[in-house]
């Protein structure tokens, strides 16, 4: 009875991993395998990793593949219907927080269950729940998830956490993987829509060139632009109007689609 | 005797692969140690990941480490040819096609011959086939193969399940190996030299922006840029002339050499 | 004794690194779960693969989870402090320095613990010491450290190399391993403080195109950058002045900061 509703919650959290990773296949314009590959590789990366690392095998899907079979199917539907959801992008981030604090209470279930000390356990409850989606995106070449300004790993970690600590105060494992679950998706969801967040590590502010020729301004600026603005946000207003030639200059950082790239456009005109 | 044969096709997909790592690290202009370290993830990286997930240990490198030997020699060799090669993106593509097809099938006999169930043994093949390249993208930080505008991955899996099916129906492993070699590489040749592809997913055209100042039609033209136009290729020409100010304006997306980075060049110009 | 002499190594591998981890944390402005994250994934990375591709279980930090809560701790700690860090890129060379010499000798020697043949503990000490920081330039979209222009990985397998040499040779394993530390710390000490560096690979020079039409030129000069400017420097001095229109044009490849983009800004203007 326990066993199945492990294996249920399991099901639902590599359903929801593999629809986010089919998705951002969809947001690359891929082929139906590419969206299977990247459906499945997100469905059953994290679980994969966590049973490597704990030496258990054959490994989960391996052993039922049915788990593989699951995620080529929903790949293979999200293939068909991904131009009807209207903005994938949340829907990506909504279904990933349901996997992700399903997988870190059940990845950490799983090391207690293979006797791994607390610490360890709470550690793979994180990996089994963020690592779908880190290679999910270093393999879509996004931004990867886990520099979202908005609680994420912390979601997982606090799931993963509860877990172990009631299980380890002796609750009945059910009561312990409910709490667990509604911790760490409580906190995500609070992230995703009221933008909760913990506090940032915040570099000093740039300091800004102060020069002689107007060309050098310019230049430093763009340097200054390469190598603080954009994690800094736009430049400074006033650079827009450096005396002299350029009456506008926005510096727009990129949307973080394609790549970890940095984009910057500097459309510049003559007064 | 086919165990010979096995050996030997291992042998050659490997340095099919380690060429294609060398000659990645060429593109980036690494040094004797970067290519040598480059083409043996590559050549032994999708075997390696096979091995561990199927729990075979040692695994084959550690167990013959002549293949380590092989890929090391091969990469050195290449560092000191890689300039007399007039395309090397053409000859990595050719060089990757002849592995893939190869480690597809080779991959997926190995599996099935530790007793995985065929649906599994279908997965290795391809992981087997894809991840050595996957790898080498990854590290060497290229816009990676398995967002070939046409058919990759799918040879992979023509590769291994061909060979599965026909390793099922009792055809010798001979044939059976063959005949997945010869639809894995013949389907991945089609694609290089006919453009052969599957249909991709693709998203409801960009909804352009009707404004009302100048300026505001400017910045969300670059907006769109940024987060549509890349994958959807140029902006709309209209966007070239704009009432006023702009001549001309090109948006060239990147070749996704360095990184996957997008890149966008906004060159704007006074009529 | 002498194990306890490993063990030491081992913490201040793992401690150096979990420094450049949170280190490179601090650069993304991650939060305190963000540098935890990347701190601990940097510390224990590459001996996590050298004990799965081994086959050491249980590896190293769940058979001693104080490792893992080592990383915790100095991950932390970076949070609190790192502000008051002058220059963290060059503080990150350093320790990453420190960590790379040491995880080469010790990966080695437990490989050969492990009965591994030569080659294959040479590489063991290269995966070992390299792969904490490829996860870390990966995950922390950082261009990769193994794309340094100075000796890097070419040091990892200077102190491999050593020390299984003079252990094959039937030194003292305390002799082979301090001899085999100097070897790859004094390299990359020469290569931070000197710049040595091994000669790279060198692709011919870029043609540059000769046209027609001005226009030609133009979209031409921008094709080249794109593909050939950023890995060859900027663009020849002489396409900021073609003829007509273009009074000034530079092309700034970019601090690879963020990802790995290149990112190019052409400023353009008319005289």
């Amino acid at each position: 009875m326990f066993q199945s509703g492990i294996a249920f919650l399991d099901w639902l959290g590599i359903v929801a991993f593999a629809v986010t990773g089919a998705l951002a296949a969809s947001r690359n314009e891929m082929d139906l395998v590419g969206f299977v590959l990247l459906g499945t590789v997100t469905g059953i990366g994290g679980g994969t990793l966590r049973d490597l690392l704990l030496d258990i095998h054959p490994i989960l899907w391996i052993e039922h593949p049915a788990y593989l079979a699951v995620c080529v199917g929903v790949s293979i539907g999200i293939f068909f219907v991904a131009h009807l959801i209207d903005s994938r992008y949340r829907l990506i981030l909504w279904l990933d927080a349901v996997g992700l604090a399903l997988f870190a209470a059940v990845g950490a279930e799983r090391a207690i269950s293979s006797h791994a000390p607390f610490i360890v356990a709470v550690t793979m409850g994180v990996i089994t729940a963020c690592f779908g989606g880190i290679i999910r995106d270093v393999l879509g070449q996004q931004r990867s998830i886990i520099f979202s300004r908005e609680i994420y790993v912390t979601a997982a970690l606090a799931a993963a956490a509860i877990f172990v600590v009631m299980a380890a105060l002796g609750a009945p494992r059910e009561v312990a993987l409910v709490a667990g679950f509604a911790a760490g998706f409580g906190l995500r969801a609070g992230a995703l829509v009221r933008g909760w967040s913990l506090p940032r590590y915040r570099a000093r502010p740039a300091q800004l060139p102060s020069h002689t020729s107007r060309t050098n301004e310019r230049s430093e600026y763009i340097e200054a632009a390469l190598t603080d603005g954009f994690r800094r946000g736009p430049l400074p207003w006033e650079a827009a109007f450096l005396p002299g030639k350029f009456a506008e200059w926005t510096v727009a950082p990129s949307e973080p689609s394609i790549g970890a790239s940095a984009l910057a456009i500097l459309s510049c005109e003559r007064i």
